[in-house]
């Protein structure tokens, strides 16, 4: 830990009372010039503290973002989180962020969080969007010892730990789509973008981001996604803590990587049909140029989706846009 | 073309014969002084070229390196190293000098050559040995329209057009063994890394990475494979020019990438399989911490290799390393 993470321990430890220059000073072993240097770092960062000549220094309130510092804060992984989280005010995407990192040597577990994204991505080239504070962009650097044929696994994997993220946070109703997008009433609450480097036969990284519209409100949303996507205030009319939140994924997403390794894809393919509720329903697919409609059958071994189409055909679909249709 | 690159196209033209300054400068409009400078420039590129200050200038030969200018000439394609050859006289690695372009966005049939890399690498994170200028070490950054899983057979795809580019330049009996090394008589004369980038259902580029051992003398090669590489100059007493040998490269590239994209991955494997000489023969497989041993079957639509084991049943083998077994 920096001096500056000691302060601010020491700081949160005696949350709402006075501590004197001079007794932190003391317990830090520096001088009260570098109290006072830190605490004018840590109000930078969005603290909310009180200074006073004669009564030194008082936590009032934490800010609401995602910095290292407050995710750390009693997280219980040994893995995620854990090593480095890199937290960005803005940036272009978390994914090419985690990338570089990862190039670099970046270990498992590695997070990147921003609160902005100036080129926030979704699947297949399309943009996610992200206002300032009011979300989670986050992305999580995996070195799975898989070859690229299983990748599309680890995807499903992630919609699992957010879904159950979600609902372990708010009082929702979250469902997973196929592939891994989570909603809620039917629109779209969190988005998941997996990207990897490989040899043929051999993944380098994978790197996992995820969106996830927290306090979002209705009017800052773009008219054009407004009637497909939600977030936890909308749903709810209440604010959540995205610390807590993202802290919750990193969790569950430790807990169920250590499953895939050890017991393999099946329990959290069990665990992915338990949240969707696609299964049964009538669905179409564009798969690109083609349309197909019919019955959203199962999901493979290899987490791809099982259709059964209008002749009764089980078809397999790799890649596709899945919708609802009414019966 | 650039001056320089015009200036040099007139010396070649007319190989052998004397130019003058002035009838130079006036075919490309520019100063005697001003064609001086590109004759010195070109001379620092390795060009022989004799000059008289009554006679002027007459190329007498070119420099035996992979340049742009060498490569590009008379090359009959509309894609590969149409664009852009990136010509390196060191560099870490070819695919990795690839991947960077790549991800700026460089196009389809983008080359990337050096005369020597100081991080070249094999397969499985091994190393790859160059030694400065008697080689072919080259990158080509391919945009297939597929997914991850098929990616594979692009690289069964690259070994058929480098084995088939040895093949039409040298008097040898080059094969290919499982899944893209190129052999001649048992010893590895070249071999191929191929890397991507991709979501989980679409790639976004592949890099594929030759290294080519065309004028390796015995002694250049370092003693611990001295047993089990080769190249065309140990084979046949012979230099090559590393430029056809390329170019070929290319030219065969670019025919069997049309190929794969009309006709599918079948013609492609059909001809890989007239290329091993492997099929039929009693083969080892390390795949991770196992050896497997029986008869190498046949290589399936993905381009596993198929293997009958001891107890006759057949076993799919995605990624391994393939040795020869004496019966």
């Amino acid at each position: 830990m920096s001096t500056k993470e000691i302060l601010l321990a020491c700081l949160k430890e005696e949350k709402g009372t006075w501590l004197s220059g001079e007794f932190l000073g003391r317990r830090l072993t520096i001088s009260r010039t570098a109290i006072w240097k830190h605490i004018g770092a840590l109000k930078k960062d969005g603290y909310i503290i009180e200074s006073s000549r004669k009564k030194g220094y008082v936590l009032r309130g934490s800010p609401d973002c995602l910095l290292e510092n407050e995710v750390k804060e009693g997280l219980k992984t040994s893995v995620f989180g854990k090593s480095r989280i890199f937290h960005f005010s803005d940036t272009d995407s978390t994914n090419l962020q985690a990338e570089h990192l990862a190039n670099e040597g970046a270990p498992e577990g590695t997070v990147v969080v921003a609160e902005w994204q100036t080129r926030g991505r979704g699947r297949r080239g399309r943009s996610w969007f992200s206002p300032t504070g009011e979300g989670i962009c986050a992305s999580f650097i995996l070195r799975p010892q898989i070859s690229p044929n299983e990748a599309p696994k680890l995807t499903l994997m992630a919609s699992v730990a957010v879904a159950e993220a979600i609902l372990a946070c708010a009082p929702v109703n979250a469902s997973i789509k196929w592939p891994n997008d989570v909603l809620i009433g039917g629109r779209k609450v969190a988005g998941i973008l997996t990207e990897m480097k490989a040899e043929m036969d051999r993944v380098y990284h994978v790197v996992i981001g995820v969106g996830i519209n927290v306090n979002t409100t209705r009017e800052s949303l773009p008219s054009d996604i407004r009637d497909k996507a939600t977030s936890l205030f909308i749903e709810t009319g209440r604010f959540f803590s995205r610390a807590v939140i993202l802290r919750t994924c990193l969790e569950l997403l430790e807990e169920y990587n250590k499953t895939f390794k050890t017991h393999g894809f099946d329990p959290i393919m069990k665990r992915w049909k338990q949240l969707t509720k696609m299964i049964g329903t009538k669905i179409s697919v564009d798969v690109i140029d083609t349309t197909y409609t019919g019955i959203f059958q199962d999901i493979n071994e290899d987490g791809f989706l099982i259709m059964r189409d209008q002749e009764g055909m089980l078809r397999r679909i790799i890649s596709g846009d899945v919708s609802p249709l009414n019966k």
